[in-house]
């Protein structure tokens, strides 16, 4: 019998996913099995429930789509924090939530994962802030309420909640007919005006600049802008929460734009512009060096998935994927003035210890066409945001959300999500230990990831904000190393190693980026006061953001 | 200078509360100096939000209150499930949430651990279902909304959520001039009318039977109870949602009344009684073999916290704790009938392999007094629970929350809360993983409970539930008896052993009872499919409750 199960999974499969993570739940074991017997789709359990909504969230930024499963308010609940990490940086991620039949539900009775008030919809009331869209699912609403939430996932590409009653996943239903569709947005000013100011803008500038953001990522926009750029060679920039929107082995491709923590000639040509096509930006105090930055509004025209602005004049109700689209349709536009200087240098290793900044350097030389780099929120992220990535590169962070922890699952669940970029891994010791079960994980499915732990000895990003010597900003000292092994791992699936130095780094590196089919495990051991320059002074301004 | 800060842990402090839980993060810095320097106060530092949530609870149990501390948008989702835990069994919980300066918030700004969308509330909104009180504190309205949020978690026993801005917990504030004050509750019924008709009913009863719940524990009312019980000589049972609310080791404690699953002539004894008192008790399906008990509520009295109900006449407004108190002052009650015969067997061990239900017989002959059992929701929950504790014993588990994963950290959190008290845990694999962290701050902290793991290879609670062979019940297999080694362990803080005999447990549990200052960590290897009796019945109740 085809089921409400089989019609959620069809569906979601539909939007390109073929993992769903989560972990079991007694209100949620009948869909699992339907997962489990669905032909096209895996199950890949976790050790916990925010793990699972941090490896969707990275599964969704290469996918462009991710499904996880947890079972009713405890395991919900655990993840709220991984789904509000996705709204915030609007990745389209489905939460399904294996909930009491609804005869248990209709009754109010006091089952366990309930407050024991008979009330069943706290916890999605709960999940309004955080979700585009919820639902309720009966027997009855089943089919057109799951395309009704996916579709405004399509057009929001934020987290969807689906609750789904134990005798409601059982329920039969009726196969889809017709291919799931956006949500439609009607147009108030017409996408064809808006591409005829963009084209005129360009034409007449002397120096433009575009500047691209993490919405072209949420869509999949990456390849267009890369066309886009190719083809026009017009100058373009992006900021670290957006990074990797736009091909970087492009010429035209200047760095990264962060406010006055930028390189001087880049935030010189950028805000000098005398036009500004920013796209999919969102402008927040981790990718503006504070709200350092100096964009002129009257110059620039900006869209976003919800709205947009020509020269200050706000636009609403456009449709941003097939704008962003349709500029592959633009003609008579081509860049031919100068970009600028790009600082990249050489790294020749020594056998000094490895301090941050030169860290960095070896990673941008060492990294190769076709990785992806994740770096966690603090050292890492200033680090790793700042180099240049080779040509197919993909970069992950969190900038905005900023939720310490993160990487390490959604490093794997990216990884699962495409299993030819390889992914290498930044995190600091700190945050490892957030989320370090789902080292499990990586073992039993056998995917290959280089990590790199960082072990600088506390939460260096809070000490360069506030309390350089304080034990608040001390945590309990692993042995990192010997983690694999306790995990489960044996050396044929897993290497772990420690480095010290320069020479010991770009070894391991060069070791593990020819052995594409064992995880690496490495721990960096750096200076407990090293950050990145970068970091130093961001501490320095958010520290000034905390006093006013 | 005397700040907010200083206030809100003078309070805290006030409550009993001498160790404040948490993760570091920049909006909460600050506040943090002030914890280190209160001389009453001291930080200890989790490696995840939902931990110290969880420790926290735990610690309230034992404490009776308890605080944790995080970081806005990131920290306060990520410990959402454990305060819904204690919302849902009552424990008073305070999360304090560090959030960015009043200023920021006002003119909202994108800036992290936001939606960037300028409402600062949402999170805070979250909380509503499960948290009895909430504020924003600002530099005018501090120390009064601190005294209301605190008062309502004295009389309800639910968690209240403080969001204290970096520049309001360094605001100049005045010490607080008179002591903090329960909510004030104004009475429909009168407690001495109410005690009367108690008085009465006990009087006139042939067959009186007690049953006491969880709430009894919410207020620390454990030795009222047992003083009142020991005068009286009344028989008395609890629910396992409530045990250890009644010293056990009273010749008139008669076991856990739990539905159909309760030993034959206890469940006779109960449901036949000619009047039942029944103090701070909650009907969920995991304490009443999914609803299967019949208690007379026309021969009944039951109090609760918010409720009463005399003979099917239902009363509010009355002081649940004072009342408690009071049933002391009742006089002229003896009871002089007959009790039942308890069923505890002497245990001599083999060398046989362990099994489930020969574990808890062991475990219940060699517990000692003044320990603390703590056990996770499944296997351990239903084996410990229906063992016979010696006295001055605690128990802590979790059968209507339910969150798996919640006990290690909430034994690690009792054990500090009490350090006389050894605690012992017993916790599958499956759970563990969930929160295995915490073994980290277990060494940093130098606590020293009994940790048992149970390695049946999977979740066999939902095993008994459902799909007893699917592989979405199988989980990585860990090396157990590794992990203290590579979370930084030395064999002189911890012992790690591995369990597969009779005379092994017993072996190994003198040891470590003797001695009290080392950590234990033992491995006890159980065959996959084995699940204490009265598990696996109640496996078979869940699933029936799946499919009505």
């Amino acid at each position: 019998m085809y089921t409400v199960g089989d019609y959620l999974l069809d569906r979601l499969h539909e939007l390109g996913i073929e993992e769903i993570f989560g972990v079991p739940g007694d209100y949620n074991l009948q869909f699992l099995d339907q997962i489990i017997s669905h032909k096209d789709m895996k199950w890949v359990g976790n050790a916990n429930e925010l793990n699972a909504s941090y490896m969707a969230d990275g599964y969704a930024r290469t996918k462009k789509a991710a499904a996880f499963l947890t079972t009713f308010g405890v395991g919900e609940l655990s993840a709220v924090n991984g789904l509000a990490g996705s709204y915030a940086e609007n990745l389209p991620v489905v939460e399904i939530v294996g909930s009491p039949t609804s005869k248990v539900q209709n009754e109010g009775k006091f089952v366990h994962h309930t407050l024991a008030d008979g009330d069943f919809k706290h916890f999605m009331k709960m999940h309004e802030p955080v979700t585009a869209a919820r639902t309720l699912l009966t027997a009855e609403n089943a089919t057109v309420e799951i395309d009704r939430v996916l579709s405004a996932l399509l057009k929001e590409r934020k987290p969807v909640y689906i609750n789904l009653p134990v005798d409601v996943a059982a329920a039969k239903a009726e196969k889809p007919s017709l291919p799931l569709k956006k949500e439609n947005s009607t147009s108030n000013t017409s996408d064809q005006e808006i591409l005829n100011k963009i084209q005129e803008s360009l034409k007449n500038a002397k120096k433009p600049i575009v500047i691209t953001g993490h919405e072209i990522i949420s869509f999949g926009l990456e390849k267009t802008v890369t066309q886009f750029i190719s083809k026009t060679k017009l100058p373009i920039t992006t900021l670290n929460f957006g990074k990797s929107s736009v091909d970087e082995a492009l010429p035209s491709f200047l760095g990264i734009y962060n406010g006055t923590l930028s390189e001087p000639n880049l935030k010189e040509f950028v805000e000098s512009a005398d036009f500004i096509l920013m796209l999919g930006v969102k402008l927040t105090d981790s990718s503006t060096g504070a709200f350092t930055h100096h964009l002129n509004e009257n110059k620039m025209i900006s869209l976003n998935i919800d709205e947009g602005k020509i020269f200050n004049e706000r636009i609403q109700n456009f449709d941003f994927e097939s704008l962003i689209s349709s500029l592959l349709d633009l003609s008579e536009i081509e860049y031919k003035g100068k970009y600028i200087d790009k600082k990249q240098e050489d790294f020749v290793p020594s056998n000094a210890l490895l301090s941050q900044d030169r860290l960095w350097q070896a990673v941008e030389n060492l990294t190769q066409s076709n990785e992806t780099i994740v770096a966690e929120q603090g050292t890492s992220f200033f680090g790793a945001s700042s180099i240049f990535l080779k040509s197919k590169s993909h970069f992950i962070g969190q900038p905005l959300w900023g939720s310490i922890g993160y990487t390490f699952p959604a490093a794997l669940g990216s990884q699962i999500a495409d299993k030819e970029s390889r992914h290498l891994l930044f995190i600091g010791d700190g945050s490892l230990q957030l989320t370090v079960q789902e080292l499990g994980l990586a073992i039993r499915e056998k995917i290959n990831p280089i990590c790199f732990i960082i072990n600088n000895d506390g939460y260096t990003v809070e000490r360069e904000i506030h309390g350089p010597n304080q034990s608040y900003n001390d945590i309990p000292m692993w042995n990192y190393s010997k983690l694999p092994e306790s995990f489960g791992a044996t050396e044929d699936r897993v290497v772990s190693k420690i480095v010290r130095t320069e020479n010991e780094f770009v070894s391991v590196m060069k070791e593990a980026q020819a052995d594409p089919n064992r995880m690496y495990w490495i721990e960096l051991i750096l200076a407990k006061e090293g950050a990145p320059k970068v970091l130093k002074k961001m501490g320095k301004l958010f520290a000034e953001q905390n006093k006013s």
